[in-house]
């Protein structure tokens, strides 16, 4: 499946971004990555509240969960398995930073393949080297200003022999605290408990972050350094596309896989059945 | 005159913004505000190797300034008076932070009125309170991910009667120390020199910023408070479009019109014609 794309301004279909979209100037606007299964788009109502939580604090309309969820559905159109992107922007706005007092919005929806199986021995990470700016204004919140996810992502090459075997780096602040992978969320296992990174001053509010802090027991944020993650008992990464990757090695640091990374998965799987079905597919590729 | 747009992929024209352009999925890009005069883009060599800078930081292939320059006088066509827009990004991506290697940068290039005149009494600025953050990565260039601008930029409206009167605010980083204004570089005049923040750790090295460091005697970086500004000798503000406006008041501090900003508006007007024009048109305006 190529990706497929469709636009609209507020809620009227159009058929191209305009060159004056503040999401294209100035990066002004929101997204959210989306597993679809079984033709449903997956942690639907947590994706939208993120995206309301997102549109509060940059001060763009809420467009109505119902509209998206309508355009999702058709654009679905029952397909079983994808991944569902969808962007947010203010709209088209003059030039200038001052946003406008009446743009629609620009809501923009792509549809494409599933990423590929993670591999079964877990995910060798690196430390990227370049830091997230400590900003609470735009903390939490997946917002369109991802540079820095993007400087982080190019510090090594899936073509380069040397660093082709690397899946995912991690991120540190510019205080030098942990934060997150450059697409994922992180825990680590330390006296038995999951901890994950506060992301009051940098990072994404992960939706699948939310659902290991709400769901497993003694589960919780703490500032975490680089020490404190390569002593762990157990590192996974997260996302809400992914569900929940085993880590198998961070620099020198590696693990075997942990009965508490199962215990962590199986409870994903139980309770989501999309998440349950990644599981299948990587115990059918052994 | 309505804003025109001209839009490339590589050096082929298009007609559109691909919605999988990576300007518009993560702010991957790089952007120029360019004043046109007398059918000329003003300190286009300076917009060029700022643009440069830009591409080498964030690893974007530098277009041909030869292509550029061509494409930009086709646009302009000998208008009078004018302002150049121009955007750069990475191009068309996957989803997925990971720079595509074989991609083809997008040129966006925009055509619209010069700003009004400015006021002239000076100007009123307020203090912002969204902090710009520290990130010596991506500070000194100009691109796309302009997030913390707009925040700040929304905290006042002209459409708001107590805050009409504010024509820009000044932003300090999270560290307290002053930056800039939304979107203009400023210099404070203390014991008789001109002094501006440094732009290591946020802000942008605006063009009008560089040419008073490199033709005012005396000029120079210095680290500012919000208190260093507001009991200066005189303050102003300057980017590439408007040259060096003076300032009236900020919050509470009132200043009369410095004889040292005239100074330095005319050393302007003298080495750069374009701004002489600003100058005569303002008198004119009495």
């Amino acid at each position: 499946m190529i990706p497929i794309w469709r636009l609209w301004r507020g809620d009227a279909r159009v058929d191209a971004i305009d060159p004056g979209d503040r999401g294209f100037a100035y990066g002004d606007g929101l997204f959210e990555t989306i597993l679809v299964h079984r033709g449903v788009p997956v942690w639907w109502d947590a994706h939208m509240a993120r995206l309301a939580l997102g549109c509060a604090r940059l001060g763009i309309p809420n467009p109505h969960a119902d509209f998206l969820r309508h355009q999702a559905d058709a654009l679905i159109d029952g397909r079983a398995r994808g991944v569902l992107k969808l962007i947010l922007t203010r709209g088209v706005g003059a030039r200038g930073y001052a946003p406008p007092t009446d743009a629609l919005s620009t809501v923009a929806m792509c549809l494409s393949d599933p990423p590929p199986l993670p591999p079964r021995a877990g995910l060798t990470l690196r430390w990227c080297a370049t830091p997230l700016a400590i900003q609470p204004r735009l903390a939490g919140i997946k917002h369109l200003n991802r540079l820095e996810q993007v400087l982080a992502r190019a510090e090594w090459s899936d073509a380069d022999p040397d660093t082709s075997s690397i899946h995912e780096g991690l991120m540190c602040d510019t205080s030098g605290r942990v934060v997150a992978a450059t697409s994922a969320n992180l825990f680590v296992l330390r006296d038995g408990r999951w901890l994950t990174p506060p992301v009051a001053d940098c990072g994404i509010a992960g939706i699948c972050r939310g659902w290991i802090l709400d769901h497993i027991q003694g589960a919780g944020e703490a500032t975490l350094s680089r020490a404190d993650v390569e002593s762990a008992d157990a590192v996974i990464l997260c996302n809400a596309v992914r569900g929940i990757l085993a880590v198998a090695a961070v620099g020198q640091r590696r693990w075997a896989m942990h009965e508490a990374v199962r215990g962590l998965r199986a409870a994903l799987a139980l309770a989501e059945p999309a998440f349950a079905a990644i599981e299948s597919a990587a115990s059918e590729s052994l």
